[in-house]
């Protein structure tokens, strides 16, 4: 029984380093802020926990959910496409529901034949879910490096037709965690018209759509009909459901979705019918993530701002409650955690990301009005 | 982008068919009893469903739930395994929380390295997810004959030596579904001692295990210590909570409790804080299971003396709330569905498990007893 060998590398993730750094200062009295986790602190969208409890006062047995999603949870999925992205979607043959984006990205590649190759193609900065999962599912992945001069997009000039012969499937996170990066309608555009030409899967991770600071970031739905591109959207940013688990799964591609219905099924990963219930009003409700925004809008003023004055350079910032940056005197992402940790403050080095961090963190301020101004009074004492 | 092969064979479930000719039964007015689905429509442990209300309202904000289980839900599993098995778990080492034993069961096999071959044993007759999960991970299987004749357990004796060497995991579920078999504790430790000289895993599924009518069905947990195990428990049929989503892994071998720690991770499988305090509650308590079997008993009797005075052969019944039976004259399974559903009963026929199905039907008791009363009157006018 020897392990699947993604689980057996030894990894030392400065992360953990800092992580336990953290620890040690704790447990020295020190009052430690911790800006690592993308979980937002403030109240959950309260319609969906109203909802919630009243779905678990209401009915006293239990029952199986189905994997898919109740019909009114799809129905409020396909209204919300309308209002926001003027596309008619069906709510049985085109949409799915998730136990939450993460392991609904986790599974994607199960989708696929990998017997006779295939790559998948990730930022060389992302979410980490994308590669777990092509190395546990033991699938071949390339890294398509992100650059400040390629302002943190994978340049798709710059990918051969030798390349696009072995991709089957490829991640587009846009607005981008952890750069905040945001592709124009343009690029989304360009990336299906190459999709269809070499026939490979767009898997557009859209997380962070609904915390913007400027004009809404284009979405994948914006784009020409196609049948090339599934789209994974949560709820754990736009409502604050985090702690939840429920999100969507969309494509035009009704052969995909049936695929997945069925992929699904076996795999246990239907949300509970009350959280169902919650997860309707957040979809039913564009309001509240604008509500939101205006909180996130002045802490992130309030932290960049005093990154600004100690002359670090804070890259994109129209959406997400990310702050990434570097500063051009120090080279090394561990240096910079070197002077925050002396602050008390612990932020993630870039190359927790991928293999192009080096020199670049990410600070969140999805935490409270006052942690972030106690952030950015210590920010002002950091020692450059 | 050819799509996983499993996900396009074309296949026609029998069961499908039977939905079918009760959907259209219904649309006609007949008052049709589905007994196909092992869901509890019974309430809900209610300690359950008070203390997750409670975690609702006590927190208005969420907060992603950690994927290995909270340490006072780990705690109550250790708790429960000693009061109940006398074993003393550790539960940061031994135990890790999962999102319903379904999901924790379809990811089971994602921890070992299968690139230089290895199967996966299977019982003939079983929970799909076994089988789902060994196809859609693309892992060879290999089914183990379950007949009348070896009590419905595979026979152990008759596995060659060869056969063990290219055996990696070893599923055996006791009680079993469909045909309530109940492995011994003498069958399990020989089992436990063949792992120990072969070198596989035995992947224990013991969701059965609390619902009993005669003495405590023997579990994993009851044999000599080793560290080639891992168990699954569930909380659906225990405590009727079918739709939360909350259950347990185990294992002595604290290299695999580590290797699926890191594994599920990414995974997002981790149930909702609110979902872990009312699971708690749960394995605090062994009253309530007993309390549903007084119930589960009075339904099973009705319904087996029904089915006996019609010249069914009821097999097991030991535990769980399945009957699984045959008749001396009828040959084939969906000649017996055929019968029920004259009378607007649905039932599963044993070819949904695997191949050793033929001949026989599984039907459900975990309904109210006024529709156990109109079954067992529908039983009766059977056409035989």
């Amino acid at each position: 029984m020897k392990l699947n060998p993604y689980l057996t590398q030894k990894r030392e993730y400065p992360l953990f380093i800092y992580a336990r750094k953290a620890e040690e200062l704790k447990a020295q009295g020190v009052d430690v802020i911790n800006l690592t986790i993308g979980d937002p602190l403030d109240d959950t969208y309260p319609a969906v926990r109203e909802a919630t409890i009243k779905a678990l006062q209401g009915k006293t047995n239990s029952a199986y959910p189905a994997s898919k999603g109740s019909k009114e949870l799809l129905e409020a999925v396909s209204d919300w496409a309308r209002r926001n992205h003027d596309l008619n979607l069906d709510p049985t043959k085109q949409i799915i529901s998730c136990n939450g984006s993460k392991e609904a990205i986790f599974h994607a590649a199960m989708l696929f034949d990998w017997s006779d190759g295939g790559e998948i193609f990730i930022p060389s900065l992302s979410y980490p879910v994308y590669e777990n999962s092509a190395a546990l599912h033991s699938i071949k992945y390339k890294y398509l490096p992100l650059t400040e001069e390629n302002n943190f997009l994978p340049d798709l000039d710059a990918i051969s037709d030798e390349d696009w012969q072995v991709c089957k499937m490829f991640w587009i996170n846009s607005p981008h965690n952890p750069t905040t990066a945001i592709a124009d309608l343009e690029y989304l555009q360009k990336l299906v018209d190459l999709a269809e030409k070499h026939y490979f899967m767009i898997c557009a991770d859209e997380c962070y759509n609904d915390i913007h600071y400027g004009p809404v970031p284009p979405s994948i739905l914006d784009t020409k009909p196609s049948k090339n591109w599934i789209l994974f959207r949560s709820l754990s940013k736009r409502s604050h459901m985090t702690g939840y688990r429920c999100g969507a799964i969309m494509s035009l591609n009704e052969e995909i979705i049936a695929a997945l219905i069925r992929m699904r099924a076996p795999m246990g990963q239907g949300s509970p019918t009350f959280i169902q219930a919650g997860a309707i009003q957040a979809w039913k409700d564009d309001q509240h993530p604008k509500d939101f925004t205006v909180g996130y809008r002045k802490k992130k003023k309030m932290l960049q701002n005093a990154l600004e004055e100690k002359g670090f350079k804070v890259f994109g910032g129209g959406a997400s409650f990310y702050l990434w940056f570097s500063h051009s005197e120090i080279k090394e992402s561990t240096k910079i955690l070197d002077l925050f940790i002396e602050q008390g403050i612990v932020i993630t080095p870039g190359t927790a990301f991928g293999p192009d961090g080096e020199g670049y963190v990410r600070m969140v301020f999805c935490v409270t009005e006052e942690v972030c101004r106690k952030t950015a009074e210590r920010i002002g004492k950091l020692n450059i």
